[in-house]
């Protein structure tokens, strides 16, 4: 009990708030909007803190992104943490003062929270699950459904930083420059289209499986084909390079802190000007297009000329890199 | 991905309603009320399966209860998973098909989930979390700190069913007659209360803790006493015999079925008929009373006529035993 008394203590201390410090059975909110979003994440990233990030800002922008990707404005967290015992208590300050700077970055509040703690020797530090509550934009359906032959793709930023930046960190792999996880809350960059009603027909946030996964989620989900031209696909030399080394296609590296963007064609260099005008959007690109044919399929131009096939990665995951 | 697919056919298979079978990034879901309540649990519980339950029935159960307790009709859960590599589908399977008949006996969905998989070794099968949204009853303020002088406290069955049950099945001890956990959704006995406007004061379940730490928390948040009647208190032999065996007090054992009733002490014989009425309220009984003096604290009249204080258990939980 004593630790339980502490880790409440930390967290009230850090997260605090009106509705949290009731630490009653479940928060009490209201909402004068009938449409909301509700998801939940579970984050068994390793290690606990890399360049750019820990599981602390994962878990609080992985949840933010998603309800952010189905068009809502997030609102309200919970927190589920299980601790491992011996997880060090400056690790555990590290990781809710991270969460922290990530709530007031992303404005939103955890307004409920469960801690467990388990016994020492599993080795897995901490998991964090977080749910979370947004409220739909009236009209905003950016389900992967809705792509449209004629759509543009865009991509709100480099791909792949925050895969290659775990695996770079847990494999030892030393970068001349320094290459840090995109992890950040995506709601201040794609709430500006939804609020000025630009006509946008999918969103979604290429995290596992990457922008292969992503796309290819979209196309089967729309019943159409994407086809992508490999020399805009932005991607940061170190994790081409990282991938090179590791054999791994930057296509399906992880992201945490991007957006694709499926809009009418008309429309894209318009959204683009708007992504960049955001420093989170400032490498925002059209990357491809959705076409008729062939159905279901993602189709990549590459840059000698060629076209391949890009796959859903099928063999397993790169293994906890959210 | 491919044990990924094979989760998500058996979830949305076992599971699936037509706003979790969207499996996108979150669940879009309308209300016409105005007031919700908000709540998370994780579940680490070991082991996965034990007599009358298993971690599947208690993540669903055990979210449920913490809605009903703040006067909220549960609707929606969320569902995130942590498996180890190396669990046994068909134990998998097992716990999804569980929670399947839990749901269904509380007329609840899950809307949106979340699955990982972790590397081999950790020793722990799964963990889950669950969240979930349920509509606070017009008027319910059932929170711990409305406990009065002159209320009754009642208790709506018998007390420690589910620590003992966990305890015993890991330990390993034989028991003559067949002790089960208590783990069962409560707001169909708590809510025809709330429905029909009886005056309820506070409502608590004794899970971690058990009744000394749920009753203390009503003490001390209430700024009162309360006094109970030791043999008014209903225990099971069989888990008053575990406790004996391992030096336990019934008192700060765990339920996962169980409800505290604080209300006014003239409604109290009308609330226990209540409750009776249903099988899961039939060993209701009123155990105690709030008083002024001394506050903060629980006193419990002892079968053979003395006093002794109650007091949170301070030293470590029951390890894993929800």
């Amino acid at each position: 009990m004593r630790s339980r008394q502490l880790i409440r203590d930390m967290i009230v201390h850090y997260l605090g708030n009106p509705i949290l410090n009731e630490l009653d059975d479940g928060a009490c909110l209201s909402f004068v909007e009938k449409d909301l979003v509700f998801t939940t994440d579970s984050f068994v990233v390793r290690p606990l803190f890399f360049p750019g990030g820990d599981i602390g800002k994962l878990a609080v922008c992985g949840t933010v992104n998603d309800l952010a990707m189905m068009g809502a404005k997030p609102r309200y967290l919970s927190l589920g943490l299980i601790l491992e015992e011996g997880l060090l208590l400056a690790d555990l300050e590290r990781v809710v003062r991270s969460m922290r700077a990530a709530l007031k970055a992303a404005n939103v509040k955890i307004v409920t929270g469960d801690t467990k703690v388990v016994e020492r020797g599993m080795g897995f530090g901490m998991f964090v699950n977080t749910a979370g509550i947004g409220v739909r934009f009236p009209n905003a359906d950016t389900r992967v459904v809705n792509a449209r032959a004629g759509d543009a793709v865009i991509v709100t930023g480099t791909l792949g930083d925050h895969g290659a930046a775990v695996i770079a960190c847990r494999e030892g792999i030393n970068l001349e420059s320094r290459l840090v996880s995109d992890v950040a809350p995506l709601w201040n960059l794609v709430g500006p289209l939804l609020r000025k009603n630009v006509d946008i027909h999918c969103l979604r946030d290429p995290t596992r499986g990457g922008l292969a996964a992503a796309l290819n989620d979209i196309a089967e989900s729309s019943l159409v084909g994407i086809r992508l031209v490999e020399n805009k696909i932005p991607v940061r030399k170190e994790v081409r390079g990282i991938c090179r080394v590791l054999g791994l296609d930057p296509l399906n590296m992880a992201c945490e802190g991007r957006a694709v963007v499926v809009c009418p064609g008309k429309n894209a260099a318009a959204v683009v000007k708007m992504l960049r005008s955001r420093p989170l959007g400032r490498n925002a690109e059209v990357i491809g297009q959705v076409v008729k044919q062939p159905k279901n399929m993602v189709i990549l131009e590459t840059e000698i000329g060629g076209e391949r096939i890009v796959e859903t990665p099928m063999g397993e995951d790169l293994p906890r890199i959210c």
